[in-house]
């Protein structure tokens, strides 16, 4: 729960009927980079027609998308296993530009033209309801299929991590100047989007901070030679 | 409705938001045999373990059920149109042995075993969104396209454009002295196959190649800084 209006109160728990357990065991925090911060997929559910068109999936691929994540990683070790967070927006309006950008993927739910936007409720219902098939499915196929078609050899990054190579990414091209501060930051958002995509593992993080720290020694060496002259 | 204990009074306007239409054509009758009188196949909400097995259906497959019901009857007039109607029981308890009885099959929505019951808002939408799947199949199959994505603004980089930028990358790895062209490539191995999973348009192709030139200048303010000292 990201800095809910409504506190776990009585009238809460009277609504859950009896799934007390899961709001004893909700989280609250300020912000979403919080909440996603430890998550390797973050889907938000959008309407359509964003100004920056993001991969936009169905309900059932989303489901078969996380599914095929938590297949693909069997055999890693409990806490290398994927965590895939929904995000759900506010009841009135829904996640904000902002929020959503920081999702891998959005998620649409079809419905007519003229009523496009559900209760946050329902929506929560047929998201789960598409992820139960989804969990269903793979426990009836029980092998499991992978996601590239092999094991992977590196866990996949978190979004910290994602975002934590975004952010050094975004100081680098400050530094050498290609990226106004001061400019809107379509350019951010467009490779953010291109990096989310990918859903980069951590050995891949690694390489492109690697690459990133390089530049910026570069920046430095080249500044502290005109300080020299 | 049949038998309603709530009228279609102002609070159930309040609650439908802008779906009035939908409360201005409901039909009130007394029981449920005159509601699915003129109906040709009639399903019926249920948890599982009746006394007397029943055609079991999950939403998906009642939704493909009448879907070909209707997609056969296209030829037909409009009277004789086949009616599909879907039957949903009370909030506490559901619909009786005997309501259940006139239905032609029952739809079972899939839930874990200790919590098998939904709240009728709830189950309707998870019909409903298999009924709305359902008929856009039909209409998509029509047209010979599924369509879900969303319209990217720019067109797909080819693979001579993803390939420009991985050679321009490789350059520019080279250049600031990150990357030893006579070590083993696996650096570039794993960069390729980074990008090539994201799939990039032609504009993040753009933006890649930009900043590379922006460090590949860099690099040479450095070195004539180096060769004048």
């Amino acid at each position: 729960l990201v800095d809910p209006i409504a506190g776990i109160d009585e009238e809460a728990v009277n609504r859950a009927s009896r799934a007390d357990d899961i709001l004893a065991n909700a989280v609250v925090v300020p912000t979403l980079e919080e909440a996603i911060a430890d998550c390797h997929w973050a889907v938000g559910t959008s309407a359509r027609g964003r100004h920056i068109p993001w991969p936009l999936m169905s309900p059932r691929q989303c489901a078969s998308h996380a599914r095929q994540l938590v297949d693909a990683a069997r055999s890693h070790s409990e806490e290398e296993q994927p965590q895939v967070a929904l995000v759900f927006g506010r009841e009135s309006r829904g996640l904000t530009n902002e929020e959503l950008h920081l999702c891998h993927a959005h998620v649409h739910i079809p419905t007519v033209e003229t009523f496009s936007s559900l209760n946050v409720a329902q929506a929560i219902q047929v998201l789960c309801y598409e992820m139960r098939l989804a969990a269903l499915e793979s426990v009836q196929e029980g092998n499991g299929e992978l996601r590239w078609g092999v094991e992977w050899d590196h866990p996949p990054a978190t979004h910290e991590q994602v975002n934590g190579m975004i952010h050094h990414m975004e100081q680098t091209l400050v530094d050498i100047g290609f990226l106004d501060p001061n400019t809107p930051k379509q350019l951010m958002t467009r490779l953010r989007r291109l990096y989310q995509r990918a859903a980069p593992d951590r050995m891949e993080i690694n390489m492109l901070r690697g690459m990133l720290s390089a530049i910026q020694r570069l920046v430095k060496t080249t500044d502290s030679n005109n300080l020299r002259k």
